[in-house]
């Protein structure tokens, strides 16, 4: 048996993530697909378009056998932690390689590049400082860095690469360097050569659509069907397709019950940012127009919202730390998988040391498990009876493939 | 001259008011009426129909002088600190007299079931606990204590004598003891004897009816003209009339964000209800039904409804400890006054210690004022730019009767 992982969000999950299955199992020669997946926030500090309960059935049906959640302390964080998270989660379950998407599709310029970077740490964090310290963005000065050291075969512009080199760097530790970095190239905006010809955009390009004008002839052209099918079942269930702009009165008012010392405890909230998130609250009308009114050169559009997610989910600085600082995640959610998948599962588990959450009986739920608490924060914009229903679900799990829709 | 004062809620201002402002003038023979009038969140643990500018305008245009904002660590309380912090800020302001209502509308009962209880308080309180003990409420337990103690010539069933005895032991108080305590009987649900024959009812009733029929002629036929301009200009600046209901969402959500412990912080959560808070939590489909999934006999509904506000606003114990437990209420917040409300105070303003806020300038605002937090969040059910609009009025006060609606 031979497994590889992915390390996905599936928001939502189109034929540019198909593909990377089927490139995954190609390449890697496994037969077995496990992939982490950040759960009801994302990397980029969004809330999912659909929960991570039906974004898993998605990937069920579509090839993926294992579907486990990234715990949210390393599923809010910036390229490096969130790679941590990622990779770990994937060796403690046992993957043999790991196959993430980038754009020249090489992995021997990631490995490079990370062991460059690994020999000349010190010259690049100095470099980075002084270009910050010029008043230069964190990612000018990192681009800048790059350059300095002597990366010049890899854009660190393109956020793909700049999450491939993390992923690779992290397996380059010892502890991972039994784990293979596989990459195929990213398909963009064009016509995917196969033989049925679907369009693959962008998932960002697709959320706009489905959120602007629903599941038009356009966003179906971009969505498998097992997709499509997940994408009606929440909206019928829970009436509403998430977005950012509906946790906005939720967000301003957390702000509003805060004084400023009780902001500067959330994470990420740092260097002051509680004196802006405080002068901005009272006349921003709407998440978009707050993000515009509080950014800096300084933070990074996605550095923001993810600062914002914490302060909605009220995750504290010292709750963070306590689970960053550990050397592994502390547990494995599993929210779904396939027959196949559970073979594995039950032929592997004996070799895997933290425990298997599979659901979460009432009396097991920990205050460790932020997962959970975002969660319900994340049902929280819905009415209150679709809200219990789809809550359920935590208790329920985990879904197997077989489960339809 | 001479001043009266009243305390009050407007919620909404009724022909009820109306009467007890003429019949304090009558009785106590004063030319200022002061109202201290509860802001956002009402002594019943309630928003305000509509805001307290409203209800300020409402009131000046009724005949009161000057209008007090009775600051929220005194207003959400039981009748004993709700007291003490309504007769302090008359007094503060200088008063000669307090007119209330109650049922029987003599004063002599009152002073001597104050005296009683003063000469008794610990019999009084020995008594109570017993019957708490032994499993009775704390409404019989008290009704009980009351018998027990010889006061028999006021009904303690009814919230209003509750109140009144409340107010009389207060201003037995040597501090107060140059107060004298007015009162005049409650005119119920029927025809006031007067040239124009108005309906009284009570202000739940007209709630009731305003929030499921709106501005109907049984409405109508409740409410004076300066109620109704305020009633009707607040729906066309805000779109709604303020209930429980509506921050049911924020609640849940702000119980959602909270661990056991920070829940239990909160000033009111006492002896575990945090765990009962925790447990109801999920599957609350409404404010009424969370009330009723929570409510034991040991607590009554205004009580825990206190209870939701403080945790709504996020009002620690601490912070309401710092301001309970001094001699005096913290400041005076003038929300509006009559030209001769506004001589009286020139005048006066000279035998006043604490500070005296005509509107909150930005740079004035100090924590110390949770009324200004509270009064952020009353406002954080309408849509971002009615919140806007609203909110100005904190800065642009106090309101002179002359300014109209």
């Amino acid at each position: 048996v031979k497994a590889c992982g992915l390390i996905v969000e599936y928001n939502p999950f189109h034929y540019g993530h198909v593909h990377h299955i089927q490139a995954a199992k190609e390449k890697s020669g496994a037969n077995i697909i496990i992939a982490v997946m950040s759960g009801s926030f994302l990397q980029r500090g969004e809330p999912a378009i659909i929960d991570k309960f039906h974004r898993t059935r998605a990937a069920l049906n579509s090839g993926v056998d294992i579907v486990l959640e990234l715990p949210y302390p390393f599923a809010l964080q910036s390229s490096e932690l969130f790679a941590k998270g990622a990779v770990d989660t994937l060796a403690q379950i046992g993957v043999d390689s790991i196959c993430f998407g980038s754009e020249m599709g090489k992995a021997n310029p990631f490995i490079q590049a990370a062991y460059k970077l690994q020999t000349t740490k010190e010259t690049f964090d100095d470099v980075i400082r002084t270009y910050l310290d010029q008043g230069y963005s964190f990612p000018q000065a990192s681009n800048k860095a790059y350059d300095e050291i002597g990366i010049h075969h890899l854009d660190m512009t393109k956020p793909n690469n700049i999450l491939g080199l993390s992923y690779t760097k992290t397996m380059m530790q010892d502890d991972y360097s039994h784990i293979e970095p596989l990459t195929i190239p990213r398909i963009h905006n064009e016509y995917h050569q196969e033989k049925i010809q679907h369009s693959i955009a962008s998932a960002t390009s697709i959320r706009k659509e489905l959120h602007t004008n629903g599941l038009t002839e356009k966003a179906l052209s971009t969505l498998p069907k097992q997709s499509v099918d997940q994408l009606q079942h929440y909206k019928k269930t829970a009436n509403i397709w998430h977005q950012w702009e509906l946790y906005f009165p939720f967000l301003h008012y957390k702000v509003m019950t805060m004084e400023k010392q009780q902001l500067a405890s959330i994470f990420s909230v740092d260097e002051g940012l509680e004196n802006r998130i405080k002068q901005t609250a009272s006349t921003a009308t709407s998440f978009a127009d707050w993000l515009e009114k509080i950014k800096t050169k300084r933070y990074t559009q996605t550095r923001l919202q993810r600062m914002f997610v914490h302060i909605l989910t009220n995750t504290s600085k010292e709750e963070m730390y306590q689970q960053i600082h550990t050397d592994s995640v502390p547990y494995l959610r599993l929210l779904g998988m396939s027959k196949q998948g559970r073979a594995y599962i039950n032929k592997y588990k004996k070799h895997i040391s933290i425990p298997i959450i599979t659901n979460l009986k009432k009396d097991q739920i920990h205050e460790m498990m932020l997962d959970e608490r975002a969660t319900h924060i994340y049902y929280t914009i819905l009415y209150p009876e679709k809200r219990i229903i789809l809550r359920k679900q935590e208790f329920t799990g985990p879904i197997f493939s077989s489960d339809y829709p």
